[in-house]
């Protein structure tokens, strides 16, 4: 009934201009070439540059990066995680006491309030949440494992932000952080964790490595990082084909050729890093003091783990590596819209198959409850097939139902075109409906 | 089938810290005291101060939050609204353009990145909106009316945050901006959007009233507050008793005692304003040139509208009005979670309830497979009922399921609490599916 009543979806009246300058900032500011996301997302009208780093997601890509978030919390949920949301306002003594505010540098960005009170655009929330479990006084090991996280807004000030969304100064980050009672307890944690992003990134397709990494400014003692190979990527990789080895290649050195455990020559690639996980120990909790009551009711300090996902980045990497040059492909999962039903031009001589292409979207409306708000009609008719089926790449739907010559046939066959799988097909009305019923969106 | 598999949500494993200082950072820092939701919220659990004006919401506000923003998105949706984001780092450029770098003062939170490029946190999005429409050069009227908005954070250097939520200095609010053809159609989506407001406050329950207001530094010449009759409220507003007017006393004369339609006396009260909207014309499009296409193919300024909704305040404004002075009482459908089981004591002569009650959840999970997530456990069973009775109304579930002595009869009834209707009924299993079958989330 609820996609029945849902008014058609027209792409006249969608906000998504097609028409900002080629190339979007970089290229207009003299700068290096864009990489492909950054060029399909801008050209697509899905994102549009606000500010050197920073940007405007526009509603196709707003509703991919929901659907993205949506799955995040869902494995983030079978990780055992509770979400909060803590401020991008982040209070200078916090920064001081982890001795952060000084490390941090230039990629912090400062300010002041009006008494003059310093602040920084939180990158990353550990001395916060360290702060907000250190002030439950009476916190028992009963309660531990806590598994923390949200997806919010982050802000670091990269010195040269550039790739599009890839390495913006503006981005969402999902950023967990666990507390333990034990260092054994804190591992299991961590591994839980690990495992949830690997299958997270099976879900949408990517074939995200996760390789040894360096724990830099976060600190602790063991680090992964989830690395998507790409040639864009900024990180190099040092990956043993048979699986047995992989590393992020500053924590090796320049002459290991061979793996460590089967000597196979390393492979060097590069990739996107989209995830990144710590294990800290009591780095954090001894400096705020978060403290847990053990069963001999003793004051212990809590183990900590951190993971974050870049979240804004997964989205553009996906982009980066599914997409031909000039359409993109998403993971079917977080496509902003699944299904875009092209009628013929008005004034053709197929023009009689447009009423039997919307009653098509109507009766999968209502056949496939979950794709309501998936659905999309170019109502654009003064536009011939061609172009629009163009523009369709350019916002990346994984279907694409055409009523062409045989749609005025008996019975009417509509061509459809399966993006994601490279295949045009022709079918019956019932064929696309048995087709998109079994469509999965997040 | 989802329902079934998902494992029981327990209380002991909940991230809902009960123990906060009472009456949080206010009474803490020797100023005035709480207001209701305040107190309420910070003591169960469900906020914690972070810094002045800036909160931790806590996983139980994050799923009243996240239900509230389901709702917000459902009406600008229906109002025609497509939701984009925009990025909280402003450039400073915009804001000398349309004069509001200087006469914001101290109210904006200023910042200069590593190249000394000045930047403010945006406490709206005018400026930037009206650039990115302004950007799309071709823009036709047939593409109008267009009708934007988000929901993110803004920010707001308050002399002095106060109330909690009610007053921060970061806060989520949702904008839309609208963009209309001529005066008269920017009036109708004016209005459209304005019965969209009223809409979603009489689905919250909240007794909300339209009043004239002065525009302010938004500028613009029509303006509508939507306020919440509370004590608390920071507003003055005078009230025709028969609904012919309704007014911020800021618009009217001290001395105007007489409804201008009707001539009844006004009522004086006081209001949490929770929307603001502003008919703005060409103010902010005819500063940054945003013009669109006539049907004569000439460029004309488009008419401008923008729209507020201050999220995080309508969540804290709503537990204000309706809780009690020790239990918080949600509009039903944003309330965290929707039904608390209290199965009786360990030990306790009811033990053999237990059992019961924990089929009675299951029961109600796979009947109402809208509620699942929406159904808690309160497995602490070392505390008494009346213990965990206590605390369920500091989280303020709508239903409370107890396993009493009756849970032991045959057949076994259970005592259901409705907490925003105040009352307690005795249900059999078949009662309570029955009942919590219908209950509508969010």
């Amino acid at each position: 009934m609820a996609a029945l009543l849902r008014p058609r979806l027209l792409v006249s009246r969608l906000f998504q201009p097609l028409c900002w300058a080629e190339g979007g900032e970089a290229a207009a500011a003299g700068g290096e070439a864009p990489c492909r996301s950054q060029r399909l997302l801008v050209q697509g009208g899905l994102i549009s540059p606000a500010a050197p780093g920073c940007y405007h997601y526009l509603p196709a890509a707003v509703r991919a990066l929901e659907k993205l978030v949506a799955l995040v919390d869902g494995a983030m949920r079978a990780a055992g995680g509770q979400k909060l949301s803590m401020p991008c306002l982040s209070a200078a003594e916090a920064w001081r006491a982890s001795g952060r505010w000084e490390r941090m540098g230039a990629e912090l960005f400062r300010l002041a309030d009006r008494h003059g009170k310093g602040y920084c655009l939180a990158p990353t929330h550990e001395e916060a949440v360290t702060e907000l479990l250190a002030a439950q006084s009476n916190l028992s090991y009963r309660q531990l494992p806590l598994r923390l996280y949200q997806v919010t807004r982050k802000f670091r000030d990269e010195p040269k932000p550039r790739l599009g969304l890839l390495r913006g100064r503006e981005f969402h980050m999902k950023d967990m952080y666990t507390f333990d009672a034990s260092a054994e307890a804190a591992r299991r944690s961590y591994e839980l964790v690990c495992d949830a992003y690997g299958r997270l990134f099976r879900a949408l397709g990517l074939r995200v490595v996760r390789v040894q990494a360096d724990a830099g400014a976060i600190g602790g003692t063991v680090s992964h990082e989830f690395q998507l190979p790409a040639e864009v990527g900024e990180d190099r990789l040092a990956l043993c084909p048979a699986g047995h080895f992989a590393a992020n290649a500053e924590t090796i050195s320049a002459e290991q050729a061979a793996c460590p455990t089967c000597g196979e020559p390393l492979t060097r690639t590069r990739g996107i890093e989209v995830g990144h996980t710590f294990y800290l120990g009591t780095k954090y909790s001894s400096v705020f003091n978060a403290t847990f009551c053990t069963a001999e009711n003793k004051l212990q300090l809590a183990e900590m783990g951190c993971y974050g996902l870049g979240v804004t980045r997964i989205l553009a990497a996906a982009v980066e590596v599914l997409s031909t040059e000039d359409s993109i492909r998403w993971p079917s999962l977080i496509a902003p819209y699944q299904v875009c039903f092209i009628p013929p031009k008005k004034g053709s001589r197929e023009e009689k198959g447009a009423a039997l292409l919307e009653r098509l979207y109507d009766d999968v409306a209502e056949a496939a409850p979950q794709l309501a708000g998936d659905l999309v009609l170019d109502d654009r008719t003064q536009l011939t097939i061609g172009k629009r089926l163009k523009d369709a790449d350019r916002l990346g739907y994984p279907y694409v139902i055409i009523a062409g010559k045989k749609a005025c046939g008996d019975p009417a066959v509509f061509e459809v075109w399966s993006q994601n799988a490279g295949e045009v097909t022709f079918l019956t009305r019932e064929g696309v409906i048995d087709l998109l019923s079994k469509v999965r969106v997040s």
